[in-house]
């Protein structure tokens, strides 16, 4: 089935935000084994509206609206989708009572605007919305369909997974089932090579590469009939690549981040983690305490820009930053080594390295980073060569901070 | 003048990439006084991309393609531009010699693939590229225009910005000249309250306000023809602002951020900062870093994130956390005023708060952050309560942090 994407809303146009629905719309609409061929944005407009979504129902079984469902006489989006359809809006009472109770439940009074987003167009299905005022709904003409989602992501987002992604496979026999292998501190090329045979002779299930910052994801993809058999036609691809990367799959789920693994490590471990940054400044600390519930595996942390700060907190000696300088795995192994002493933690990860876009030497460039873990009396390091501009530098040392702490915590703790 | 953005990519379609590029040039048009109606999306496909491009021609003046100018048989951008203008490609010889000159500088061998990036539809104007090897091109045809520009963002944004947009301003003899006011700790609704008269009679210059992460924005445009004028038309209106908003405006530089003001303030005050963190984690500390520089400025900082953190690094005594708990004005303060003695720098901020989504109590919601300042002797705070998830949280408490120690800076230095 072909499926087009329509992003509704002047802002857009004027680039005022950033169209990250069309994106996460995509690739849910990709992994569910629709094919999408052209994606558009349009203005608050009855006229153009209307055009676009006339065009894309021609060219596409099933359009996705986002946004142009809020109260102001602006959204358009359900009005145009109904005309086009020749449907009728009639009050929907269930959306009308959760208008009542979400504006009640934030003591806001309800304007007389509010109630036209309880209109909906007559035979549609309508999707609650449990995070704003706007239901969805889906729309269907012979073998067309309409879906129209509100364009805020934090109500867009769950309405899609909960209540689209069943309706869509509802369409089909065929059933898509996909696994995500995600990979750190191996390049795109040399992890394709190293699955070429896969790639060459895949039919069901297929596999795909995706580069990321500093990773590379793997998806598996198998047709099917349901979850359980999708399941098992990917378990023997997915033996294969925990074969051949080990270890350097640190997840395969699609949520999942380094610093959640990381995170997961250490409370199952009940092991806390502090560190030492110096060109990082304070984002690999700030990383792991994105995770909820960080408080558990992290006290403190220290951020050791400076010399004096590097020997006064993380009690680096003099000696050694004067011999081999800041950005040196001798100053690395030392800034892990010392915070662990400092603190107590288990886990002390430090980084030190220059960023750019000044303070590169021929000897010592911009992007060369040193990452230092120190784990039960063992202190490993790696020395990175990032590409980049300064911000893009710092995020790769931060990926490869957290993907060598991980790595120690699994190759020393019980040994 | 109308405008249409077509972006070409099949790795867009599938979701893997967000399009900043389409919200980068959106931004960049609507500046210019170009209006957009529709941006598209289309796969790396000759017939849709030919059915696309025909259709934004219909629609509008001028079409920017983006992507699609690479060296592999896939990029097909300008082979399908110059069919519908029915031009022929021709080889280029500068940008020949640049792809030879990127080549050689980074020692890797060219393929036969990269000369097609070197063949130019007969007429067109070649756009140099200085950071890749694909030449951007502007091509015309009657009254139409058909630009096309590299994908990766660090291509196109600085090809766009040198090269495109003095090319579009000789399009037309309106100028138009637009700055930036970057308002901090008012919102949307009370700034365009405090400026109702001025939006009711705009005429030219024009005023429009934009909501940002904790921030507004406002846009004053003036039509003109050029650039002296222009600033001459905005200025009354900018002087209007200043006297009313006075220092919560704390820019009108496009692309300066809280964090380059604050560190450039206290390079031209010659003071050093330091941070105790708490539910930021090293956030704050890691955008006062990401400034280019801050070296000079910022020499350690500190993520107490336990109680326990609090009293060793920032001497927060025992009582006022037992007393009035980690979430409260007084340890905020105890922690500035903390790391200011510790390490002697000139200005000290703390952030200490709930950034959920557990921890929340009825007396001490989620959203509920203090942060305070400690400069010259004296120390200020702030009470906030910020809506959204944990991150949201978390950056708009990195926000009002780096907004207080300039306030603070400004208020109390030379006091």
């Amino acid at each position: 089935m072909i499926v087009e994407l329509l992003s509704v809303g002047t802002e857009i146009l004027l680039g005022d935000i950033v169209n990250t629905n069309a994106a996460f719309l995509s690739r849910e609409c990709a992994n569910l084994g629709l094919c999408c061929y052209y994606q558009s944005v349009v203005g608050d407009n009855c006229e153009r509206l209307k055009n676009s979504l006339e065009l894309a129902l021609k060219r596409a079984d099933i359009v996705i609206l986002s946004g142009g469902l809020g109260p102001t006489p602006d959204d358009l989006t359900k009005e145009v989708a109904a005309s086009v359809f020749e449907q009728k809006l009639t009050l929907h009472k269930p959306s009308k009572e959760n208008i009542i109770a979400y504006f009640k439940s934030r003591n806001k009074e309800i304007s007389e605007n509010n109630w036209k987003q309880a209109m909906i167009p007559e035979g549609a299905i309508v999707l609650s919305n449990e995070n704003g005022t706007a239901p969805g709904v889906i729309m269907e003409k012979g073998e067309k369909r309409i879906i129209l989602l509100p364009g805020p992501p934090n109500e867009l987002i769950p309405m899609f997974k909960e209540k689209v992604v069943p309706y869509l496979r509802s369409l089909s026999s065929d059933y898509l089932v996909s696994k995500v292998v995600k990979i750190y501190g191996i390049g795109e090329g040399m992890v394709a090579s190293r699955i070429q045979d896969l790639i060459d002779n895949q039919t069901n299930p297929t596999i795909a590469t995706y580069a990321k910052t500093g990773e590379v994801h793997l998806r598996i993809t198998a047709l099917c009939h349901g979850e359980e058999e999708g399941d098992e036609l990917i378990a023997p691809m997915l033996q294969v690549l925990y074969d051949r990367f080990g270890d350097a799959i640190f997840t395969i789920s699609e949520e999942e981040t380094l610093e959640d693994v990381l995170v997961s490590l250490l409370k199952e471990k009940n092991m806390t983690i502090t560190t030492a940054e110096s060109c990082t400044g304070g984002m690999l600390a700030s990383k792991i305490i994105d995770v909820s519930g960080a408080s558990s595996v992290m006290k403190e942390g220290f951020i050791t820009y400076a010399n004096e700060a590097k020997e006064t907190y993380a009690f680096v000696s003099k000696e050694t930053l004067d011999t081999f300088g800041a950005v040196s795995y001798q100053v690395a192994k030392e800034m892990a080594e010392g915070v662990a002493k400092r603190t107590g933690a288990n886990v002390a990860v430090s980084v030190t390295g220059i960023a750019g876009p000044d303070g590169g030497t021929e000897e010592k460039p911009v992007g060369l980073v040193y990452i230092g873990c120190h784990v039960n009396g063992k202190t490993d390091y790696v020395e990175c060569h990032f590409a980049g501009n300064r911000l893009k530098i710092r995020e790769n040392s931060v990926k490869a901070a957290l993907f060598l702490a991980r790595k120690c915590i699994l190759n020393w703790y019980n040994k």
